[in-house]
């Protein structure tokens, strides 16, 4: 696989993306089975995401791991840009933070980088953003998060202890460093350039407010990993731990390579479709089979390539016995694609259904989760 | 007078400052006779530093007092980089201020940025720049601002809605306009490539947080004018108003040349300073005397030139008749330096003795003056 051309950075992410590139490029490590055992012992099980291996990466995650049980308060800190409607991808980093939640019984802190999508999107207005970020708010608390720890804010209405911190970290960081992690120019405006020190500044934020040591750790996509170079530099300068990472992959889009986005969404299920809309996606999906049944029943098909089989893979057959049959079977010709898809679609529709009614009972919770100031 | 070496930016006032040449250059207006009779008009009576040409140039002022007129709802904003203790110097764009919150009953909207002074200067920290906004603070009240029309605050305090007011701003401001603007470089921390928002956001903070139009005048020392360049250029961009501004020249320094510096304690008069340290530094001043009594009667002194003179002048005696006989006198050898140095001891003493009672008071107002979210 020729590789030169994938872009993977935080505000863009394309061509097809080699992982194990990418943990050499990035200079994170492997997430080894020790590890994963670890996880697993203090879990009491395996998120399918890991089993699977989704989750991919990380930075000092045994050293995270190594604080919870010394007693050093650990906490967890991820976030999402509102800049459009939550899809199937968005979800991967939540589910395994409420994962680890539910593990470590820790804090999240949840940032909505609303200045974000306002500041590097001209064409979003301050309004629509918040839009967004209320309508994303309600799929982050369907997930789940445990409500009397997690702390969900938008940077435009947390402002005070963010900007606080923020200038603390910025202090540190010069134009120059700005410029090479994220690639600004002459014409960036001067709140992007700011912003990178917004987005470090939860990973101090609990710190801060409360004068206490802390370990924090941060599941993400892979693409957000520059900025926590920032914060990691920055952390031992200002006398606070520097913080953990765990990395997913990209869920990929249901056409035929690249990451689910919401700017292709013919190939991106959306946590709103209708169920009769998340099936017709499902059912025009890019697989990995032969162009007629017969052949398929002849030749076999792909599942290494195939979108369907990645979803069943990595996110919604959690029965290892049940997807490795699916493997061989499609492999010896024994199945064809309208099966899976049929099986796919199935699954997509009782999650979408499910997280929908969570979505509804979110409404009720928001003053739980949400903080200001 | 060569003034090829004179730099006036926000941070650094350097060399003989030619003030005919700055209008010119910053492309802002003189106080014309008829600008100043209409503020006369207005308030009853000119400010002696309006008298005295302390205040000297201005953009759009005659706009401000339109609006004034009409009816437009007007405001004032000036402010206080928190580096050090208050000097006289500081006190001047502040005591013309008040005479223009008293002459248009107006709101005032007061920033001390402490944000800045942390970003800037690399040898103070949060804890100091914190503790000299407090102090600082009482300069401020002690001046006698209306309790009922002026909001005090700093940013890190105020972030919320100031940050709020600071993004929109960014957007409009390229990274290269902040460098032209203020000569930020690859060494620029991003915090201070963020902070000409900062600044800009109280000029539009009134409308951003009550919806209603409004026309902002900004009083301040010349050489904060930079700033309103990028606030005026992006007002339209936003919906409001351009900010008016009236700009104060420089107090001189004690010494012989250069403005009065908190970096050259012994020739600036800082509030906290005793009675005797005061008295001491006046007799200290440089002036345009003669070196001897005897050739200062044959061929009398340099009042152009004089320090001790141009405070008197410019805001120690009020009293246009006295002032003229002082020059006179000078010029003709009739006054020896020290009569002036003794008069202006005293009025100095005088100055710093009511303010430190009003300071004082001023202990007990701090609540009604400063806002914070």
């Amino acid at each position: 696989m020729d590789n030169s051309d994938a872009i993977v950075t935080p505000w863009e992410v394309r061509g097809e993306v080699d992982y194990k590139e990418l943990i050499e490029k990035f200079g994170v490590d492997p997430l080894t089975p020790d590890i994963i055992e670890r996880l697993r012992r203090h879990a009491g099980g395996l998120h399918v995401l890991l089993r699977r291996g989704m989750f991919f990466s990380h930075r000092e995650l045994n050293e995270w791991i190594d604080s919870y049980e010394k007693g050093v308060k650990v906490i967890l800190y991820t976030g999402r840009g509102p800049s459009g409607n939550t899809h199937l991808g968005h979800l991967i980093p939540w589910l395994f933070t409420k994962y680890l939640q539910d593990a470590f019984k820790c804090d999240l802190y949840f940032q909505i980088t609303d200045d974000e999508k306002f500041l590097f999107n001209q064409e979003l207005s301050t309004e629509q953003v918040a839009e967004y970020a209320k309508e994303n708010l309600l799929d982050i608390i369907a997930v789940g998060f445990d409500p009397e720890r997690t702390k969900i804010f938008t940077n435009l209405t947390y402002s005070k202890p963010l900007y606080n911190v923020a200038v603390r970290v910025a202090k540190h960081v010069t134009f120059s460093t700005a410029k090479a992690t994220f690639g600004f120019s002459e014409s960036s405006n001067i709140g992007m350039i700011f912003f990178p020190a917004m987005q470090a500044a939860p990973c101090f934020i609990h710190q801060y407010l409360n004068s206490e040591d802390a370990h924090v750790l941060i599941p993400c996509a892979i693409d957000q990993e520059p900025y926590w170079r920032i914060s990691r530099d920055v952390a031992p300068k200002l006398g606070y731990r520097k913080p953990a990472g765990v990395y997913s992959k990209f869920i990929p889009g249901l056409g035929s390579g690249g990451k689910m986005s919401a700017s292709l969404p013919d190939t991106a299920i959306f946590l709103s479709d209708t169920k009769e809309k998340a099936v017709k996606k499902v059912k025009n999906a890019f697989t990995g089979g032969q162009p007629t049944i017969r052949e398929q029943k002849e030749k076999g098909g792909n599942p290494d390539v195939c979108v369907v089989y990645s979803y069943l893979y990595s996110l919604f057959d959690e029965d290892d016995k049940a997807v490795a049959e699916t493997y061989a079977s499609c492999k010896g010709g024994g199945l064809v694609c309208g099966e899976c898809k049929e099986r796919l679609a199935r699954k997509v529709a009782e999650f979408l259904e499910q997280h929908r009614a969570k979505r509804e009972r979110a409404k009720g919770y928001v003053e739980k989760f949400l903080v200001r100031e």
